[in-house]
Order: C-alpha cells, then structure tokens, then sequence
C-alpha cells in the first residue's frame, strides 16, 4: 500500500487524494462536502471562482462540530481568482476567502492563472467573475506574477495561510518565482490525465520540490457536462475509461477504470481531486494509494499522451480580447 | 508583391528575411555574409552562443568598405547567452558583443533563452559558453527575467541595441514581461515551422505588437547535420519538403518547397531567417515575399502541426540538472 499524504516544501502534510469542488452547486455544496468526509475525504479543493467555499465551509464545520474530525485533519486549498492579482486585492481577497470557509486558516492558497485581469469590486460583483467584465470582454492588467506571488507570501505570514503554490503555471514562469521566491512553491495545480501528460514540466516541477497536484484526471469526462464552448473538444473525444491500458488494468486490479486513472498519478506522486455526485465513487476514488501497477502499465497508460488540453482559455474564450486596457 | 519590411514596436524597420549564423563556422563566416550581402541579404541573425559574431561583423564591414552598402541598410540581430542574464554581466555582455560585430550598434539584441546559468566569465572560458558548465553539469542561477530584461533596456537606453527582444519564451513568460516593459518587446523568436505552429502563441505576439521571427523554418532539416542528441527526432521525421501541401504549392507557384516553407511564415507577417551554403538557394530563399498563396493553401500547410519541438532542450540535454546551485 502506498502512502496516501506528502509533506509539502512549506513542512506541512497534504493528502494525495482529495475532493475537487469545482462545478459542485453551491445548493448542495454543504451537503455534499459533510458526507465527503463522512466517506473519509480529508482535502477540499476549492476556488473563489467556484463560488461555492462559504457552503463547503459550512460542511466541514458541521462535521467538526458533530466530532467527526477535527479542523487539523481537514485541508483546505482555495485560489486567488484573476481580478485580484494586484498585492492589495490579493491580500484582501486571501482575508475574505478564509472568512468565508470560517475554519480559522486556509492550509493552500494558490494563484488559480498566471493571468491578471482588470479589478472588480466584489461588493459590486461578486460572481460570476470568471474572465470576463460587464462590457463582455477580457480585459487584462499590468500586474507582474512576481507582485502577486509576493502578496501570497504576506499571505503566510499573516497566518492566512499555511502553504502557497500556483495553478496553470507554465515551466518558464516557475524557474522565474523560483529565482526570487521567501517562501516555497508548496504545489503546482495542472490539468492532468494521460491525454496531456507534461512530463517535462511535471520532473521539472518534483525535482524543484513542488507537489504536483493533478486536476481533471478523468480527462474529458470531467469537461462533458459543461457548456458547449468548454465541452466541444471533449465531446468528439474517446473517453480515457474506454482505453485499452486503463481497462486492461483495471481488469487486473479488479478496480474501476476511475481509480486506474486516479492511481496512475498517485503512484507517481501526482495528488488528484476528483469529485463525484454518486456515493459509491466517492468512495471508490479515495481508494487509489492501496494498490500498485508495474512501470510498463504505467508507462502504457502515460503513452495513451496527446498533448491534448480540455481547460485551456485560448479555446473557449471566444471573447474579444482588451490587451492592457 | 508583399512588403519585404516590418516595422518593429520600437519604431525600427527590419527586413522579413535574413541570414541565419547559426552553424555557420567561424572559419567561414566573413566570407559568407559578404557573399550573403552580395546576395542582396541585409538581416544577419547572430548570437554569442554561434560563435562567429566578429567573424560576421568582418564580412558586413568589407561589404561597407567596399561601398556594397551602408551600415544604416544592414539589420544585425544577436542574442545574450543564459550564463549572462545578471544584470552587470548582461550590459557588459552587450557591450563585448558589439564590440565584436564591430559596426557601432546593434539592431536588435535578444535574451537568448527564459533561462539563467551560473556565471562563466568569458576571459577564461569564452567557447563554449552552451548549456553546462565545467563539470558538464548544468548550474542554473537564480535570475529572475525582469533582471534580464531591465539590463536589456539600459542597452537601449545607452545606444548599444536599437530594439530589444526575446527568444524561446512562452505566452506567460511574455504577458509577464509586458506587465512591466519600459522598451516594448520588438521581436519575439522561435522555433516555428508547419510541424510546431503554435498558433496561440504567435496571435498573443502578434496581437501585442511583436514581431515573431521564426527559425528552423525547415523544420527536421535544419537539425539533421547536427550531433545524434540533437538530431534523433529529426532523423525519424519525414521532410516538410516531401509534404503533399508544399509539394503542391510549390508546383503551383513554379518555387522550390523551401521557398513554400518561408513564404507560409513571410505571408502572416512572420520574419524568417534561413541559412544555406548553397549560392543558388540563398538566393532562392531571398524571394519569398513576391508570390502568395491562397488562405486554404496555407491553411493546408498549418495543418501539418504535430507540436514537435526539435530544439527542445529537455530532450537534447541529457545532463544532470544542478538546481540552483
């Protein structure tokens, strides 16, 4: 059996294997997060963009008071959305952000995109922010990553947050926070299944002591149930599920293909957060660190590598782009 | 006829097509860019790293000398090498490569790659500066870019470099750099050819007033001479000559597939800079802006693209990384 936490360059512990709240409805987030950890999930991952962190705090908290766990065996990572890249706004943001979870510290607070739009006040607009303002257009701002990666690092040390990282981040751009960095990158948050496997900027990223943390590991799966514009690629695209090297392992293991795939990045040091409605995968995907494939099944199954990108802005951002307005 | 000149962001003009120094030996060099500019070549494309810049500024100067043309017709790129991006190591290295070319300024000065080794002082080791150090390691240094490229615009600000720019960077790395640019980027160059077309990058580039210049715009071809590490993906790769879409534009326009190769790039305003030891082809592939294909024709020729890097230092260097050392 595999170890199922790893100790982040920051020194504290985060679990590999964890609850991914992206498109969770903030109707039934509470619930749905309460029951997670009833099932034995102990890492929430969470978004200002989900619009949905004061209900998953409300979950956690319900659990914590009924004595089902105690705040330090939960995780909390949560992102800084693009409009608030500038240090005032991070730093604002960071304060709401953990105000709205109400659990007293976030454990992971990453930078969601290399990627600064304009300010948007969020007493005037606080959802949608996605990437777009009122007019319908992108519209970005000068903000250099080095004053938002700054402005996370205050972030830890006003006890904000215990450990920092970045998502969406691009090799280029880490060797640069790297080169001035006070506190570590505790983790990398990238879109990863074996249709877009990176593994250059994944060695690059565990040998420079960052955890990669894979999202979307069911590839298109993950992107069928959005909008067109999101779920056009993955629409004409073969379901990892049905490859042979996930069902051949699968059969093996006597495990679902969900949990092939979930394994073939656990195994490799790669955390995973996958989200499921259904209770029974909810507690089959927790079960990915108690068995291991050979190299050739892995190396089989990272084969299956397109280079192909569901979650990539230049596709479904179809907006006219305001360069630096 | 389509121009044959663009205008940089910097308010310089540069010709679309140029000579390429890289792999030219020093040996031969001077005589070669004097025969290039007999051509009628006026771009030389040059950098620390090719090793035969005061070779080459010898040849422009004989041109000069012998009233061929005026210093003010010709267009000198050259490049700052990853062991110099300090700030004080990069102004000086500026100032020695000028020296070296020898005719008073450069035209545009560019960081060679998004990546800082530890310093070699090049009055002990000047050849070769490439990718490791002495103990065939490679050292990297914590510079951060912005370093490197404020150094880049006080050799503007001192008349060392008309225009400055850079290579080998990706759409984050660059959007980074605008967020705080004092001297717009004027070029931006890279590997792009039909099989690595990176339509998104070039569009950010092009859309932010940066002129791409492309090289390796053969593609395979450019690398098969060079040693195994380097040329064993382009050994398995079949020649974008012998591509149907070139073939057929080719035949159609009565040109050679290299000229089809660099009026694709010339066509959507990208500069190319080709080399050949051949008199016929390097005027050849000087006459690449006089014919033009149709939309469909080079939409063709795009949909060759198998996002395969050949200059692809991850795969190339196959020496242990010292991380910050």
């Amino acid at each position: 059996m595999g170890k199922s936490t790893v100790t982040l360059a920051s020194g504290h512990d985060m679990p590999l294997v964890g609850f991914g709240l992206w498109k969770v409805p903030k109707e039934t987030a509470a619930e749905t997060v309460y029951n997670a950890i009833k099932v034995g999930y102990r890492l929430f991952d969470g978004a200002y963009d989900y619009q949905n962190e004061k209900e998953a705090g409300e979950g956690i908290r319900r659990a914590i008071d009924e004595g089902l766990v105690k705040r330090e065996e939960i995780f909390i990572t949560t992102k800084l959305w693009n409009n608030y890249h500038r240090k005032e706004h991070a730093l604002a943001m960071a304060k709401k952000q953990n105000a709205a979870w109400g659990l007293g510290y976030i454990d992971l607070y990453l930078i969601h995109f290399p990627c600064a739009l304009e300010y948007i006040d969020p007493s005037i607009r606080q959802y949608p922010a996605w990437w777009m303002d009122e007019a319908g257009a992108i519209a970005l701002d000068k903000v250099p990553i080095r004053e938002t990666w700054e402005a996370l690092e205050t972030v830890v040390d006003q006890g904000i947050s215990r450990s920092i990282g970045i998502s969406n981040f691009q090799a280029q751009s880490i060797y640069d926070i790297l080169s001035y960095a006070r506190h570590p990158i505790s983790s990398l948050q990238i879109e990863h299944h074996p249709y877009l496997v990176q593994p250059d900027l994944v060695t690059m990223a565990q040998e420079n002591g960052i955890i990669v943390t894979a999202y979307s590991s069911f590839g298109p799966q993950s992107f069928l149930e959005l909008p067109p514009a999101f779920s056009k690629r993955a629409k004409v695209t073969a379901l990892l599920f049905d490859t042979e090297p996930v069902k051949k392992a699968a059969k093996k293991y006597n495990v679902t293909p969900a949990q092939v795939l979930l394994r073939w990045a656990t195994q490799r040091d790669i955390a995973v957060i996958p989200k499921s409605n259904n209770h029974e995968r909810l507690a089959q995907n927790l079960q990915v660190t108690d068995f291991d494939m050979t190299k050739e099944e892995l190396e089989d199954i990272s084969a299956l590598d397109q280079g192909l990108r569901f979650n990539d802005p230049g596709f479904y951002l179809t907006q006219p782009i305001r360069i630096f307005a």
